[in-house]
């Protein structure tokens, strides 16, 4: 893997991953998770997991960086959806 | 590119691009952009056009098609939150 592309990843990750913890602190903070759905944190969370095997088959450090990043803010999500959804 | 991972690719591609898209309709139906943060979506498609050139230097085509689906819903997300927000 050429070093060039990886600095170009690596800020790609920076971006996309940061863009994303808002959304995980904002959750968190107000506990309102009615703007979330749960079918869709589902197949979203599914998808990383699949970009993350991906990332490690091709051997691409900065897509293995972003994916385990996305995996966990992602599965806080879905946690707090299930916590803290009105029954 | 091995076609078993672009397999995994592109299931990952449909999962992550498909989690975004009700969030893009969900925008333009309701014109509703006060959650939408417009650094936040700045950074974030910048990440993606980045995720975009690393992708067609590595010539993987689920990345290549994930990210440009990706780059288009975010340009709608932009243009809503410029156009909806209230001023």
């Amino acid at each position: 893997m050429d070093n060039n592309i990886e600095i170009i990843g690596f800020v790609a990750a920076f971006l996309t991953t940061a863009a994303f913890l808002p959304q995980v602190y904002k959750t968190w903070k107000t506990k309102d998770v009615t703007g979330l759905s749960l079918p869709m944190l589902l197949m979203f969370f599914t998808g990383i997991i699949l970009w993350l095997i991906y990332a490690f088959y091709i051997n691409s450090p900065s897509m293995i960086m972003a994916n385990s990043i996305t995996v966990v803010s992602s599965f806080f999500l879905i946690y707090f959806k299930i916590r803290y959804q009105k029954k």
